[in-house]
């Protein structure tokens, strides 16, 4: 066997090194598309937290996306996320340096709150519906991101639709096969800024990568200042 | 628009109905494959966990998996996480139905530690070395999960290598363009039980699915006992 580890060890790369190395790969191998210039930092990550470069044909922006994504960012909106996988892969540090005063408790996630596993037994409904609504008074304003639950997000689009509420940008990442390509199909007639993944595709992995990227984002948009 | 939330709320499907009825599109749109019946469980769910048929080229399995993995689930073995996505993706209800006295600080990741972080720093190696590095007497024996960092797949490889450690099974699915591949090429010719995907896919949504599918065959065959 030929021995690999030895190698890595002989001739190591920082993470950062990799982190590199990874982008000039995807850069090379990225097939001609038709992103703007913002767009494709957010793409690019994508590619790089998947390996998949059949999401280039699937992802969709709103024209007002990254423009709403910075600002919120460096207003340190508060996040809603469908699971915890999202809560856990967000970095506070990438957080931070967008909007100093950001603070963890800022980063919801209400699905495996006591009171939403009782009301959703209680009306054989998936927790994640009852868990968004009861986020809405957060999600005025603040940045909702979805990458499991369909059922969230079309809850979040009745909630846009029925009573006015106004997230400053939805990434809506669901995945799977019952509701998902509907619950896209009607964020992107909502007429509020949006990121999604048209068709099954989707994950947490997804929509923890679009948030980091939107904060390089909105770090070198900062500095432009 | 067409009101498809309203849809939802008159027509609800609850969680598990949603999870029955994904399980039987895949199965209607699934191609023929060479998958022995204890395995098509977990590949399966892997389908269900991205929406991506295209991982059943990619799905390998060392011909003891299934068997040493029902073992090491029966027997509480401990789990080391690459990523906290991934313990944060961990049903403990599910591993506690496989064994009762699972405990959730059977769940390891040290890769947040304050610790490798400092190691790491000093060395210009990235964390997830040092971390599976700190992780080694609980992998003897225990369940290897990487759905993030190839270098520590690569260390692990070096482990079982240089110090005879035996984990009991590997799931092998870093992602990414740098040490991917080769780590897992690696992995399959280890002599140790594994389940990994070929080439540049992986996640720790897969990671995740994998482990959830196993715990439900470890129950089902101890059903049959």
């Amino acid at each position: 066997m030929k021995p690999l580890i030895h190698d890595l060890l002989n001739n190591p790369l920082s993470g950062q090194q990799i982190e590199d190395r990874s982008f000039a790969i995807i850069d090379q191998e990225t097939p001609a598309h038709a992103f703007t210039p913002e767009q494709w930092p957010v793409v690019r990550r994508m590619v790089h937290t998947t390996a998949d470069f059949s999401l280039l044909d699937m992802v969709r922006f709103s024209s007002d996306a990254i423009e709403a994504a910075c600002r919120a960012l460096r207003s340190g909106a508060p996040i809603y996320a469908d699971s915890n996988m999202i809560r856990s892969g967000l970095s506070q540090a990438r957080l931070k340096k967008v909007c100093p005063t950001y603070q963890p408790e800022s980063i919801l996630c209400h699905v495996a709150d006591s009171d939403i596993a009782a009301i959703a037994r209680q009306k054989a409904l998936p927790r994640s519906l009852f868990a968004v609504r009861k986020a809405a008074n957060k999600l005025h304003g603040g940045i909702a991101v979805f990458g499991n639950a369909p059922v969230a997000l079309l809850e979040l689009n009745r909630m846009i639709q029925e009573t006015g509420l106004r997230p400053a940008l939805v990434i809506g990442m669901p995945v799977g096969f019952v509701h998902v390509v509907e619950s896209k199909q009607e964020l992107m007639e909502m007429g509020v800024p949006y990121i999604t993944i048209e068709g099954r595709r989707g994950g947490s992995p997804l929509a923890v990568s679009v948030i980091h990227a939107l904060c390089e984002l909105a770090l070198a948009d900062s500095d432009k200042d």
